[in-house]
Formats: C-alpha cells, structure tokens, sequence
C-alpha cells in the first residue's frame, strides 16, 4: 500500500461513500476531501456537506454541474446519435467523465495526490471514473476500495458502520432492492430479479416515468428548435440545455417515453441486464435524427452512423478522455454547422412520433423530389449513365464466375 | 434504340405496367413476356394473367414467391439488424433483387434478351432492378420505359391508354392519391402531400396498422423461438418464414406496431420523404437483438453493428448481387450459429415491449454478474491491473501535453 | 445544347487543349477564358499565354499554384498516410480540386457561366474535375468535349486541326506514346504496351528517376523535420511545401525511389494499368508514419488507419470538395497536434530506410519498454488482470460450444 | 497459489524455459510436461528431448508443425493483405495461436489441468498464449512465471540455475544482446541499443537476410502461382505452404529484402522499437495485391482494405481464436475464390517489383480499359449521368451554404 496523503472521494452522501470516507482515513491515515455534485440525480446534494463534516472531513466540495453536465457531455454526444449496441443511451457512461475531471480538478487544487470512488470491481464504473483520472493526471494515485477491502457483504459493512460509528440515515430499510445510478439523462436500475433475464422488470421498479397504459390517452405535441445539433428552444420558448432535458424528462416521463430493458455487454467482460428510463434522450435521439434527415448531406450522415457505434464504444468504455474521441468529436462537429431549424412530434403512450421538419438550411428539395412535373430540375436519363457505370464491374463480375 | 427481339416485364398488372407491355411491343416491336409475383403485396396476382393476355401476350409467368423472398431475403436481412439512416427497414429494397433474378432467369428460359420495368428514372428502384440485372446476366438488355418514352404526365399517359385500348379497370377514379409499394415486409407512401416534410401524414393514408390511439387497450404477448439467427415459431407453433411474417404483421398491425415517416437519401441523390408501415420487421428487428443480445459475443456484436449501416447501405443502394454483400453475409451468417433460444415480447399501442430472453446457449453468467457474493466466479482485483494496461497509454499521452 | 455565353478552360497549352480552346468557340458561340497552372508538372506555363492569344483568346490566366498546392492539398493528404488500393499515392487525383477550384473561382471572377476540361469519358479525371466545379458552384455548365464531339480518333482530331489552322508545335512526331500526367506529386504513365497488365513496362518509359539498378552506390541519408504533421526542414533548413517536395523529388529520383506499377479500380467502373513515380511521395508517406510512430497514441493511430482507405478513396474519386472529406480531414488535423520531431532516413537504390526518429514529444518511453529492470515503473503484474477479464467473454464462448 | 498436477510448457529447450521446467516442479510440485514445436525457427528441436529428460521430464512432446503454420495461419492471414500499423507484418503475432492450441490439446491428451509459457509481463506474447488456452480450454489454469516469481535479473536467474543444477550450453557467453523470436514468416530483434529509436541497427543484428547493399547486383525474377488467394506453385513448380515460404525467405533475404525497423504499439500500453527480417511475407504481400488487382473486384478489395487493420489488429493482440476473426476470415475467404493466375516480380537488393499479372479470372478488360477506340464496349456519353447523380447532393450542399 503506497503513501497517500491525501485523497479526494466521489461521494453522494449515502452509506457507502460514507463507509469509504471513514475507512481511507483509517486504513490510510490521509485526509480526505469529499466531493458531491448535482448532475440532475434528483437528490438534494447539500445535506452531504453535514454527513461529511460529521465525519470528520474538512474540505468538502458541492458543485451544482448540471448545466456544465447537459452543454459539454450529454449534448456533444447526442450529435452523434451516439447508442450502445442498438438500445442503451449510455446515461451513466457520459456522466463519468466529468465526475472523473472534476475529481482530479479538486486534487489539483487541494494539493491531493489520490482520489476515490465507489464503484465496485466488477462494472464499468470504475474504468471510466479510473481511465479519466489517469488520463487527466497521469500520475495521480487511485484508491478503489471494493477492490482492495474485505466489506464485501452487507452484513460486514453494517458491523463496520457500527464498530466506527459512522452516521447513517434511518431509512435504510425501505431501499430499494436495484442498485440504482441517475442524472440528467436518465435513472438505471441493475441487481435484484433483474439477474435472470428471463424475467420481467417489476412494475414498482421504474421511478422516472409511467407506464405506456397508465400514460394519458391525449398525445403531447411538442416543436424543437436546433442550432448546430443542438436543441435550443422548446415551444418557441429558449431554453438551457440543462433546462432542455429537465423540460423533456419531465414530459417524456409523463408519457411513457423512454424505458428500456437489455442485456448489455460490459468492457469487463461479462453480460449484464440493466434496465433504464431516458425520457429526454430517447426523444432527443429521434429528434435530431429528424432535424438531420433534411439538414445533413446523404455521405455526412452516412460516415457518422459508420463511426457512431465505435464512438458510442468509446464512451461505453469509458475513453471520453482520449485522442481518439476527441478526433470523432471534431469530426462529429463539423458536420453539425447546418443542422438547424425545426421538429415537431407528438408524445403518446411510449411513442415519439414525428409530424414536421423545416428548416432554412434544409436539403430537401421538393421540386426535384416531386412525382411531379419537376420542369426539368432532374434529367431522369441521367439515371441511365449512373446505373451503367455503376454496374460495369458488376457485369465483369458476371463474366469472370 | 438497339434491336431487342423478346423482352421479359415486370407486370404488376396495374395501368402502369399494362402501358408499358403496350408501348414495348409498339415501340421495340419485339415480343413481350410478363412476369408477376405474389411476394405479399397483398393483391390477388391471378387476375394479372388475363388482363396480359387481353394485351397479346403469350408468355405469361405468375409465381408465389412469398416463401422464397422470406425465407432467402428478408430473413438473412434481420441477421444483420439492418436499417438504413437509423429508421428504414429496407422493406422496398430487399424485394427487388429477387425481382431481378426471376426476370433475368425467366429471360434465360424464353430465350428474352432484354428485361423491363415499370421504376422511374427519380427513384431507387430502376438501380435496384438494373444492378441485380445486370450483375446476373451482364449482357441483358435493360429497358426503363419512363427514362424513354413522353408519357411524364398522367394526361399523356390516359390519352395513350385510350388510344391503344389498352383494358382498365373502372377503379381509376379512387386510387390512392399516394405512390405505393407493398410487399411481406411493408406497405410504403411517396409524394402527394408527403412532398411536403413538415405537413403530417394523413391519418386515411395508413392501410396495414391501426394509430397506437385505435390500437387495443390490452398488450398482446409473443412468445419467439429462434434458431441460428431465424424466428422457427411463434407461441410454441412451427411457422415457415413467410408464415410469420404475415402472422407478426397481422398482431403487430392490430396493436400499431411500425409506422414510420421519414425523409431518406435516395442513392441517385436527392432527400424523399416516405412514410412506411412494417410491423413485422419492427418486432423482428427488437426481438433478434434481444436473442442477440444474451447468445452473440461482445466483439461479434459491436463488429456487426459496426457494419451494419454500410450493409444496410448496399441493400438500399441496389447491390445485393455483389461480392461485397455476399462477404457481409458470409460474416454475418457466420456469427448466428448460436443465436437461437426464446424472445417474449408485449405489443402495445405502437411499443414493442421486451420482457424476457432465454436460451440454452446463454452467454449470460448470472454467477458472475451478481451484485451478490460470486463465489470467487470473478475476481474483482483483476479490474486493477485490466485498467492500469488500458490506462498507460493515456497516461504517457497525458505527459506528453 | 443549352445556351453558353462564355466558359473557363483548363488549358495546358497541348494539342488536345487548344483544338478544344477552337471548337468551344465554334460550337457553342461563346467566349472562351484560358486557365493554366504550373503546379509542377515540370513544363513551362508562360508559352500557354501566346498559344491562348493565337487560339483568339482575350482572357488568359497563368498561376504559378504549386505552393498553394503542395501546403493545402499533398500535405492535408500526406498527414492521413493515405494510399489508395495500398499501392496508389494519388498524384493526379489531388491536383484535380485544386484546378475545380481556380476554374470555378475564374468563372466568377470573369461572368463565365461554363468550365470545361480536356479530360476522357472513360477516365477518373472528368469526374474529379466535375463534381469539384459542381460542389463549389452548383449551377455551373460543365462542358466536356470528349463526351460530346466525334473527334474521336488521332486522325480526326489532326484533320480539325488542319482544317481550322490551329498552331501546333513542330515536335508532334516525338511525342510520347503514353498518356500522361504530372504535377509536384508524381508522373503518370498509361496506354499504349502498358494495356497488358502482364507486359512490363518499357525501361524508356520512366522519366523522373533512374532505375534502381542505376542509382548510385552510395545511401544517400537525409533528416526531415516535421511540425503538426507536416515536414518543416530537410537536414536542418527551413523550407516551404513546394521547395519539400522539389528537393525530395530529386533526391528521390536520383535513388531510384518511388516507382510503381499497378492495375487500379477507377471509379467509373473498369480497371486499369497505370505507372507511376512519386519518388517524394514515398519518402514522406515512409517518413511521416516512422514520426507518428513514437509522437501519436495508438488507438489515434489505428482509427487513422481504419479511415485511412475510404478517405483514399474519396480523393480518388473525386471528392475532395465534400463534407465527408472535410469531416475526416478534421478528425485527422487534430490527430497530428503532437506529430513534430525528426526522421532520419537512407535513399538507397529505390529503398527508403528509416534509421531513427526523435521527439520531444515522444510517447517512446525507454524505462517503460526495457528488457532490463524499469524500476517500478511498469507493474508485470498487471498483465494477469488485463488479460483476465480480456478473456472473460471468450472463456464464456468456449463454453458456450 | 491454487493447485496444479500437471503442467504443460512451452519449452524451446533454451535456458529460460530449462529454468522454468525446474521451478514449475518446485514451486508447484506438479508434473510438467513440455511441448517444443518446429514452425521455422531454423534450429534443431529433437535435442529438446534429452534436456527436458534431464530436468526429469517423463511426457515430452516435439512436433513439426511447420506444414500446419503455413497452411492454416500464415496463408490465411496473407489473403487479407495484413499489415499492422502500416509497416508490421506480424510474424510473432500469427505463431502464437498454433502453440497455444497444441498446449491446450496436449494438456487435453495428457490429463493436465495447466499450462505454461516462458513470455514475460511485459509483452504481447503472454496475451497471444493466454488469450489462445483460454478461448479453446475456458478452464484451464496458466502460469506464467515471469509474472510471478523474483528471478527479474539474469543474476538471479544464473544463481538458480547453479542451485538447481540445470543443465544449460557452454555458450551462454556468446548470445545474441538481442530479445529474439523466429519461425517460418520472420526473425524478429528487441531490445539492446534498439530501445533508443533514434539509434540505427546495428549491420551485425540481422541474420536472415543480407542488406541491400551487399545483395547481388542482378535481379531475380520468380514466377508465383496464386489459386484461392494462396501461392500453389512457384516459377511452375507445385510446391507446399511451407516450401513456399522456405523458398521465399531464401531467395527473399539473399536480395536484401524484408528489413523492417519500426516502433509498434503494444497491446499492453507501451511502445516498443523492433527489428524484422520477413523475406517471404514482404514478397507474398507484394505478390497477392498483385494477383488480386487484376482478379478481385473493386468493392471486395476495398472491403477488404478498410477491414484489413482491424484484422490485423485482432491477431496482433491475440484475439485469433475469437468470434470476431472468424467472422473475417469467412469475409475475407470467400472473396478468394477467383484469386487465381500468375504474378512475375523482380527481387532486387530490397526491392520487390511486380513486372507482370495475369488470370483466366482476370477482371481486367483491355477493350473497356484502352485509350484506342474500343468499338462502343464503353458508352463515354455515361459517365455524364454518373456524374451528374453523384453530384445532386454537393450541389445541394452548395446552396445550404
């Protein structure tokens, strides 16, 4: 166990990070700095700076960082149209990067040479927060203590929350059984009945929005404004981005929008089910996608949906802070400069439908789209040529078998 | 215009093509052969050999096609999860190179030496018929009558109708005012009001599936078995490829399942607005993920997203007859040996709703993914040393700066 | 023939060019602008103005382009290492835009509503050159007279030249039996013998470097120095791109280094024979990845070579003014932030050997990489974990089986 | 340390492997059985036989799997033109999946429950060995000493082998100061003066082959025979996969040809300066591109080209028993079948010059290709359509703007 000095945490408040905070000073007598932030988890953050003055800690850090979250993660990475194989939003990847970033801010400032966080040693977590960390501060230490320590059942824990008299909330009993992540992009649920993917999700579980039967029987209409990929009004109205997804959580929760159950595969090694509700970014994905269908060239949007998968990789995997991703963001920005004007699409019972798209800078075009006269606007035989060039090699093809 | 002494037609048996069977005789005084195919569009095809005949045809082939297309085209599609632009399910796409083979192979069994049909000069499918043409018999000869003649107007086209007493039906008045394309895998709508991309489809326009607001107030549940990548029963019941198709798009058109509007980038250059109804391909596309998604290894998974939009792309573009996608398939084929087990799914209102997966060839490892104690099944020290490696070059990346 | 009142003409000062400078005049009735640039093909361009004045022109350009050249189009190229079908160093294909651009910016310039070129309908070239001027000016006319007249043959074309007194230079006999093509990057040899791919190329043939087998004796070394990428100095003297690419030419061809014989799939759909030299084209494509190699991290370093052939084959086939070039060429330029230090290398009888590269922002670290005692600084046990969880999912698989 | 019965190691019969034999015994008071195989590394393997004896071996295993190498590792990854990172051409990569299936098969044969290498913690090899036993035997338990034990120092390491009175050559004094790695495909040199990048190989490193400079002043010329994208015959002699490439390497590095001085990126995070002698592959690489330019269609080679890195990188890494190469493989075999002909090259101090490519399968069409009049093979008057099609979206694009 290498000197440590002092060690900024990841901590939410509740009874693990709590445990942690206690358990670094004690195993590696070094003070330690908490930080908790407001990325949208819809928990007050403050009453952490009490929990962690009672336990001892003297700098403590609590950043409301959901607009900094919503403008320089969530955003960049829905120009991409970014999913993780096929159905996963990827709501806790792109939270990481920043907590991580955020983390080793702080270290830099407090003159911290490690930090820590809560993530056990089998998920994802701890890569991202990890590969952020040392990508950031190439030489700061990490301390993982589901890794390193031996509480590894809930019973071990409560003995040492009780042997160090660490304080802990009384309604410890009415937890819910999921382990459970959220921010501004969604609420994720794992653990529990959830392991046998054969069976269905609970309806209890689900939190953020209702069922598509009990969502209202009158679709929602709703008019997004974009610039540069990115929504910046709803309704007419301007709005923050942070703003944005709050706006649509809320809407799209009321609707039905945006649950998912999968099993996903996990850069550690193993299959895991995971179930998770994304109002705002399930609408966000379809909405862009429409607001691109008219703005973006056919080939622009053709490499982006080549490149997305291995992009929405990357974050999945925890590289945010890499070369490679900031080489796809640069691409995935440049194509972004047109995509502007407007969508317009219902919300019903778990559907986001879309009605409308316009837009000054559109690529549509309807006098050559027409079935229509089109006045010559497109010369039909030009078709001719195409077709035989391009099957010229198909038809030596032909000859050669 | 080059000598052509018997041409195989693409007869739907419509006006259109009943035109075209006219003015090819008139124009190449050759020798016309029609061919009809029942693929699922829907329509009785029998009624096409009389209306050929009315004309002076003497070669007249109408075959059912609908098992060979599901089972040879659309099938082998879904192992891929193919869409194009992140929404088309290439309905329109994949039927026409089987268009195009039983024409070219009809050509070679009556001696023909051209084929012909009845695509625009503005649209994806004359690519489509002519590329799988000509990539099966490279010295055909291809007609395209409306990249030729002057009948671009629907006045021209009556007037010749008439003047070449070519038999209608009375039906003319109440066609749909929308060019349509049906087949076992969806129903499509161009043009009309649809040129406009931020007007709203008609609700009358829709013919195969109820609006989610009319869809039933109960979910219908599905039981899919697959094997190697395939749907085999539905409910326990064997099914033939064609017979699930148009079972799924019977219960999914009842619960209004797979509307789609949306603007798309035609391969000979301009944006198209189109509006699709596929039921059963939008359940087939979540559930075989969902198989997927518990039997197919990470890596095979994210190489086959990877190049699932280019595949998509070559479906959509008129290349099914190429070496590249038969590569692709070689790939994809081989990765679905084990994608076989059980997908239950609920449908409602316009949701496909997964609820479980189950499969003797599970990758899912409950024992290791367990938030409970493992047993040792994974050793959570081994994540350490996975992200130190992972993490080195970042770090010497991170000095470099 | 729609209406043209005047049209650029990419204008080399050649037989061909000057009898299209004659025939725009008399078949179109339109005015007719000459455009000649030296990008270093190695002829003189002045001698193009008198032949343009003779031709009847009033409007002549002659740039000298080949900095603009050599800075905004090989070196952008080079920082990409691309190579096209792994052979081809595209040398005519970059130099096309270039020339799209100046015919375009010209048009403006002078109230022309047409370009026009001198390039075949069987080639690569009219392609580049059409799809530039149609990118950057969209309503332009493109008139390419190969597609159009009947001047087909060598004898028709010299009966138009007698017939409309056409100044041609005497040394007409002499000429070359291969079509050719040069600029600062390469030569290109094509037709004639070289149309039997299993004929080798005549010894004659080759005009910018000795052969191997006549190169000197001696290795010549040199040491580059790169700055984002590109080269900056040759053994310690500054020099611009231009003055790069002329010096390493020579050098290059002296060594007998760059040639290349190769049959290549041309866009519009045949292949064909081409020979090529590209003598500093070779050392740099050679020299800038021995600098990448200790300055760019490797997973930038692989998506570079995994984008590498498509945007190969971009420029190939003509589209360098596009958004997709541009996206990637975005995603590469700020891949080579870090790309500076020096290359040492040996030109030996057609062999570019790299014998050192050094950076102060090498990611080389020889503590980490030591066979011998590295102190700590990489922790072997590591590897176990790593390669742990790597394996989890093919441990999973074999069972699977 | 879990329990072991018995071992199976890797044993080249040098002394590193000697010394590990002896502390297997020790450390794990197990049974070891050792495997030594011939692929080509140029040394007699049978004297392995009386030094494992010695060491008190009783199941000892040599194999000639020089025939196996070629055929199913060698060619096969040849037919897909691998090269990692540009330059690397993979011949420590592509040997190690061979032996890790021989050690698990034996371990099958023998009843042993483990398996172990001689690679040490710092290496892609100990990834190549154990990703391998791991994929074909999920249960399998390895042991990599160089992990494990605290003989980091050839002092240490020479103290144990007189302790333990291992026997070992008198010519311990003369070894090569290089880390060294051979078989049928390469020689491969680390380490020394080579972990400076900037310092040039020593001329007395290579062994394989002589410089360019002291190659013979005449070129040789070879005849290679290709069937299904593999070398059947060369200059008309039916010849074995590893005849082949045996005659390669010979003629090969009598002409200099093959060096490669680099710094790759490993796997496990650092960069790594090597040296490689690959006669035959430089040749076999060179050769096959040529075959395939005249018998490969354009989309299947770029296919292949665009996938070839990841390929590469996958046997780089040690994934070649996985899923993912697989699905390739297939990809990639199936573009072989027309893969058929002759290529004539020139082997000249370093150079490889290909002089002539021909094919009953040639796809290569003089009449379409050639500049001379081609009797309307090709319809110059279709490449305006062509044109015209592909550039509606930039001319769209253009207006956006």
């Amino acid at each position: 166990m290498s000197e440590v000095k002092k060690v900024v945490l990841a901590y939410s408040g509740g009874l693990d990070t709590s445990v942690i905070a206690k358990w670094l000073q004690d195993q590696y007598q070094c003070e330690v700095v908490t930080f908790t932030a407001d990325i949208g988890q819809g928990e007050e953050v403050e009453p952490a700076r009490a929990k962690a003055h009672a336990l001892g800690i003297k700098e403590v850090f609590i950043e409301d960082l959901r607009e900094e979250f919503a403008r320089d993660f969530v955003f960049p990475m829905f120009r991409a149209n970014a999913v993780y194989e096929g159905e996963y939003l990827l709501g806790t990847s792109i939270a990481r990067p920043l907590i991580a970033k955020r983390l080793v801010e702080i270290a830099e400032a407090t003159g911290a040479d490690a930090i820590s966080h809560g993530a056990t040693g089998k998920g994802n977590d701890q890569v991202r927060f990890e590969l952020g960390a040392y990508g950031l501060k190439p030489d700061v230490k990490v301390i993982a203590p589901w890794r390193e320590w031996d509480l590894l059942s809930r019973e071990k824990l409560m003995a040492y929350v009780d042997e160090h008299n660490i304080p802990v909330e009384q309604k410890k009993g009415n937890k819910s059984p999921y382990s459970m992540d959220a921010n501004l992009l969604h609420i994720s649920y794992e653990g529990n009945s959830l392991e046998d993917p054969w069976t269905e999700a609970e309806a209890e579980m689900w939190r953020w929005s209702v069922s598509p039967e009990q969502a209202p029987d009158q679709a929602t209409e709703l008019v997004l404004t974009y610039k540069n990929g990115d929504i910046t009004e709803i309704d007419g109205k301007p709005m923050s981005p942070a703003t944005v997804m709050e706006y649509l959580n809320k809407v799209g929760g009321e609707n039905g929008i945006g649950r998912a159950d999968l099993v996903e595969n996990r850069y550690v090694g193993m299959k895991s089910r995971g179930c998770y509700e994304t109002p705002a970014g399930t609408i966000m994905l379809k909405a862009h996608r429409a607001m691109e269908s008219i703005t973006l060239d056919r080939e622009a949007a053709h490499l982006k949906d080549e490149l997305m998968p291995r992009y929405a990789k990357l974050i999945y995997n925890g590289y945010w802070w890499s070369p490679e991703r900031e080489m796809l963001q640069a691409m995935i920005d440049i194509s972004q400069k047109h995509v502007e004007g407007k969508v317009r699409l219902k919300l019903y019972k778990g559907n986001v439908i879309i009605s409308g798209r316009a837009s000054d800078k559109s690529l549509f075009d309807e006098k050559i789209a027409t079935f229509d006269d089109d006045g010559g606007a497109y010369d039909q035989k030009d078709a001719e040529g195409f077709i035989k060039l391009n099957a010229l090699r198909l038809r030596l093809g032909a000859k050669q078998k």
